[in-house]
């Protein structure tokens, strides 16, 4: 029986891959070609319908090669598959609208966030998921096993040796997805350097990649992480003070991740003069999982942070990372190593709590930052936001969440929405239904891009108090807390006063002065930085702010 | 106020790394030092209280560097802190008897299950938490950050490059914990080459690697994976065929993780067989999240399987491996490349399910493989059996677990049970009480070592039916599903015949009639292999059994 069918090539994708190069062969020396040349090599490596990963991450983009790609002839090559954690760059979205690549799995969309959003709608694009990081990487060892990945680093040698510097970011989980599937790895590179020797370490090792050029400049970095602290107003101060008092010194929360909004930017800033008068530096906020936010720096230079895992780097802090090194992991070059999958799984299984902004929350607590007019994609956020149900390890946080004497109990990662009752021009927070559900029906997405589910939503904090809806003993009783807390938007307003006094007086929900936090107190001279400037002395010169955040 | 502080160090970690690399910077060629002297290196890398990983994976042993460690004299070196994915070897625990280590975090113990169970109840071994494999790895990158790590490769080059072959498994996430936080990483080798040049390809950067000794002997490999056909029993084949049925083509799973029992094995060895018979090739379990299993073969062969992405290796599955590069992940020399990081993470988010087996259930669906006499922690069963509360993209098999018109409603992963109701010695499976209720209270653990939990759990499957848990609407329902198909256990003898009859009227469970499954047809003769020679036939002679596995 075994014996009758034909025989079968089991080497295909092996040997597909020797053909690509050959018929490029002669432009390579070595693992170098020229600039000059990218087209003809991209037209040899990429075959119509291929699944292409264009890098594309969070911040480090591989912006010459997505250039080149977008430049290719649709007649050539079309119908790709992209595969992209972030879609950063103009170009691409360019090569849906030249019709060279069709469908799209992707995480995260910041500045492209409203045109992505049209071309979903219109169809352009055929958006297969919009996924969590590192859900992202594990289909690519799966069922989205990528045949091209372009890649970016800061320099590269002849035999293919990547160093990517403060960006490691997503490169080392893109390459290896390919380097061992009989994919093609090409990558430019800011400089390139005769051999190893000339690199300040190696990231990615050389056997993983198939083809260097050097870029026509260095790849674009988006500066996603530095808030401004004049932008901070009052109300997020006062939150802040609220999230420190209620929630961090609450349940101890000691490893943590910060969202990228100027509240918690705020709760950062409070640490050296708020949280120290409260008594709680060595207690709260040690062990930290985040991209080096320049508004953490005056928290580290008091002696509140013992270690910060980044997901990527930030523009700027490139000198202050490679001198705190006891803080910050660093390579012997003293650049910071980054790695979004491990970050990403140290937010998920090591971190106590996770706690960002939202720009939409339904009755349910379910919230979503997809909008009609803007499709911004999650990145990280419903991986971090959500339950670890595999962990297997206990913190004080962690198992502060467990809601009985169950022998068997577990606790839970805690989740808290942070959130204003309006959003600018007075837009309510707390809508009867999140767009994504609106969103999801005309981009035809077989699940609506919601963000984080009220299940997982252990705490909803607004100006008006905290909801600590892990208490919540029924769907029904987590409606009137969130309710409770959502000010004067419809759904605040419809909340039965009778039922918040009993959740006031249960402790399920609190208010400002049930925490002893004032109003009053909650100005901006509590900011251990009023501005850019401010951050800047702290860091003693080292933090070297992007041109556009100067303005002293 | 922010200069009222003395000045503080911020680069002790990496100072503190060099000093101790000078005391033995005389002992070192390169990298490189002799066998004789690793006592040395080891007196000169580690401290009393440090925390060090010895690798200690699943398969894969650093063994003559943890053999070195455990000869180290306690009065010297004591208290340390050991981080291991698996502990292995006798070695692993000497340490903790000769006062050498305090404290352990693990995630799995395989063959010192019973030894490390008496340890941690009569105190020797202060268990910090039995983790599931990427939450230890997580936790290196927070509150658990090595100071050593004690890594193996099977060859190196001067410059600490390491070729890791088959056995890639956990050394990406463990050398880079260390490598980039300060921490030193010493590499044991069973071959020692020139430059980069010798070695088969790059599987670990030689800039992360701080010392290479040649290894006495080539490292332990652990085969766990390989199951004889030969003790694959009829009542195996019963559950696998109804596994096939009720719950393969049920629900149309296609990207799938199976466990390492004969229940599994049943089920790869009915695939060429049942399943064709059944039609339902090219239409479930193509994408694999697997170690090579040999008895996979056949599937493989008859062309069911697309791709299978490794946490490790077998032994004897090398040349099989190589040969069928279209489906496995492997580098440029052929090898396979395995990453159990990357391949717990597409368990996790990019499998439809997970199947295994267990030792006891409780009433409400809890399980574990922790008993009083054995303690085998779980490796990977926790994370990839519970859903990915962060996965976006979705799959006929994840969406069909979505349970009704809620345009929120979301999908999950299938978390199939598969166990007879008795064990060996008719020790019932389903107990009133989990053994790891008592053994966290006799080791104290902060929480009771359950491997996967009961709501976590979509199917139970046993010789008497399926349970399809996910159906359940509450949970006094969920017990009774629970108890349906616990047979003639004190459980199962206790559920209501009444509720029995309308839970299989509804379809919430079956028996193996209602799926056209008769014990009949369940035969060995069923088996696209009866032994571990067929399979060796089936891989044209590719698949080289270790010794203790042939029996011809």
């Amino acid at each position: 029986m075994r014996q009758t069918q034909a025989p079968r090539q089991w080497n295909t994708r092996a040997a597909e891959k020797q053909r690509r190069l050959e018929t490029i062969a002669h432009l390579l020396t070595e693992k170098i070609v020229d600039r000059e040349a990218i087209s003809e090599v991209l037209y040899g490596c990429i075959a119509s319908g291929d699944r292409v990963i264009a890098e594309g991450n969070n911040q480090k983009q591989a912006d010459f090669l997505s250039r080149a790609l977008a430049d290719l002839d649709p007649e050539r090559v079309h119908d790709l598959h992209m595969i992209q954690p972030s879609v950063g760059r103009p170009e691409h979205l360019a090569v849906f609208e030249k019709g060279i690549a069709k469908k799209l799995d992707f995480a995260f969309s910041g500045t492209q966030s409203h045109r992505i959003g049209t071309l979903m709608m219109d169809g352009t694009i055929e958006v297969g998921a919009i996924h969590t990081y590192i859900e992202l990487y594990a289909r690519l060892f799966v069922d989205l096993i990528p045949k091209v990945v372009l890649t970016a680093a800061f320099k590269a040698d002849r035999a293919g040796n990547l160093y990517t510097g403060p960006s490691t970011e997503d490169t080392p989980a893109l390459v290896e997805a390919a380097a061992f599937s009989g994919g093609i790895v090409i990558a430019q590179a800011n400089e390139i350097v005769d051999d190893v020797s000339g690199l300040d370490r190696v990231d990615i090792p050389g056997s993983w990649v198939d083809i260097v050029v050097e870029a026509d400049q260095p790849f674009y970095i988006e500066p996603l992480f530095t808030r401004d602290p004049r932008h901070i107003t009052d109300v997020q101060i006062f939150m802040a003070m609220m999230a420190i008092k209620g929630i961090y010194a609450e349940h101890g929360v000691q490893s943590l991740n910060h969202g990228i909004g100027f509240n918690t930017a705020a709760i950062e800033l409070l640490l050296p003069t708020y949280g120290e008068k409260l008594g709680l530096k060595g207690k709260i906020a040690k062990n930290w999982v985040l991209n080096p936010h320049p508004t953490l720096i005056p928290a580290i230079e008091s002696g509140w942070v013992e270690s910060v895992h980044c997901f990527g780097t930030e523009l700027g802090m490139e000198n202050y990372v490679a001198a705190r090194g006891d803080i910050f992991f660093t390579g012997h070059d003293g650049s910071l190593r980054s790695n979004r999958a491990f970050c990403q799984l140290a937010g998920q299984y090591a971190a106590d709590m996770f706690i960002g902004a939202t720009l939409q929350i339904d009755p349910d607590g379910n919230s979503s930052t997809v909008t009609t007019s803007r499709v911004s994609g999650f990145g990280g956020a419903p991986n971090l936001g959500s339950d670890a149900r595999g962990r297997r390890h206990a913190t004080p946080a962690w198992a502060d969440m467990a809601d009985d004497n169950d022998p068997l109990a577990r606790g839970r990662k805690l989740v808290v929405q942070m959130v204003e009752t309006f959003q600018a021009g007075l837009v309510p927070t707390f809508v009867d239904e999140l767009d994504a559900v609106t969103v999801a029906r005309k981009a035809n997405l077989a699940v609506p891009p919601v963000m984080v589910y009220g299940d997982d939503t252990t705490h909803l904090l607004t100006e008006e108090g905290i909801a600590y809806l892990y208490k919540a003993e029924s769907i029904e009783e987590r409606r009137a807390m969130i309710a409770a807390v959502a000010g004067v938007t419809p759904l605040g307003r419809s909340a039965d006063p009778g039922e918040t006094k009993r959740l006031r007086e249960a402790g399920k929900v609190v208010w400002p002065a049930d925490l002893g936090v004032s109003r009053a107190e909650a100005t901006r001279s509590q900011l251990a930085a009023s501005s850019i400037a401010d951050l800047v002395d702290w860091s003693g010169g080292l933090y070297n702010p992007p041109p556009r955040f100067r303005s002293w």
